[in-house]
């Protein structure tokens, strides 16, 4: 089977690596703790709550030199995957941020270094419409994906999060990959 | 329709700005005129008919960086391709280089700066398997396209390069893509 994995807050823990640098940036600021992050995007959150100027704040930290490279895997996420890829074709399949190069070019340092290896570079597909790539499953976050085709090929499984409790129609592993063999039996 | 555009040496001229870069770096080594290029990949033809040590020097001009971005449009084909956009959806379907960083920021920039405007970003599909990507069309120079989907969606047309003539069953456009019209009719 072909199995597509997202990056961020899949496999790297991008509200994690944001709060990080949030706190070490501005430490007298306010902030959301991961738990109560109720939206996909973080300024859908930041902005209502705490007020514009996080716009800035939160582009700032998302476009550093550095920020993608240095998120931290999620945990249970690189041995599930590692495993995965053991029977099945996997491939990373993620957007960059438009505005700035640096992301793109740090997904594939992300994916070398985490899986220690310059081979699994070529598994990374860099897209913003996932709907366009074939695949049996998608392994993402984000609540609705949409695009271009309007009946993928694939079919999605969320990963757990706060801001994507609302689908109640998909097949949903905990945060930490914790339960992925009970919820993908296929796979194993 | 869907139209995937891959960008060196379908959009990009990729062959013409190597051959650019080589001779400025080492006008006193020979070359291989644009017109005899018959492999798709520099190393297969220069180095059997140069010497090993091409393939250190290809390496070198391919990842330096600013040389994606500074590759010149293929004439006619940004006049072609925006024809194009203006009734299909059109997508630059491109792999990175592996070993690089460089490359898969620059064609980001290079998609933007040769088409004037941030949202163009956005068509552009970074991967290094085509076949996974679905659409109709698949306008590419690689004289055999595989990966694991044998029976992609699109249908690949060439564009004419010496190195892919020995392909006979595809649809072809000039390299600078003047019949483009008579060649994809169901494009207008």
């Amino acid at each position: 089977m072909i199995i597509h994995v997202d990056l961020d807050s899949v496999a790297a823990d991008f509200e994690a690596g944001f709060l990080r640098r949030l706190r070490e940036k501005h430490p007298d600021l306010p902030y959301i703790p991961l738990e109560d992050r109720t939206t996909f995007k973080l300024r859908e959150q930041y902005v209502p709550k705490f007020g514009a100027h996080f716009r800035e704040i939160i582009k700032e930290i998302e476009t550093e030199p550095g920020f993608f490279r240095s998120l931290p895997p999620i945990p249970g996420s690189i041995e599930a995957i590692r495993e995965i890829a053991r029977k099945h074709l996997v491939y990373f399949c993620s957007a960059p941020l438009k505005e700035t190069q640096h992301s793109a070019a740090e997904k594939y340092d992300w994916v070398e270094e985490q899986f220690g290896g310059i081979e699994w570079r070529k598994q990374l597909i860099l897209t913003f419409d996932k709907t366009l790539i074939r695949g049996h499953i998608l392994i993402d976050d984000k609540p609705e994906i949409t695009g271009a085709v309007v009946s993928p090929y694939w079919e999605q499984v969320l990963v757990d999060w706060p801001y994507n409790r609302h689908v109640t129609d998909k097949r949903r592993i905990n945060y930490d990959w914790s339960n992925w063999k009970e919820v993908l039996p296929e796979l194993l």
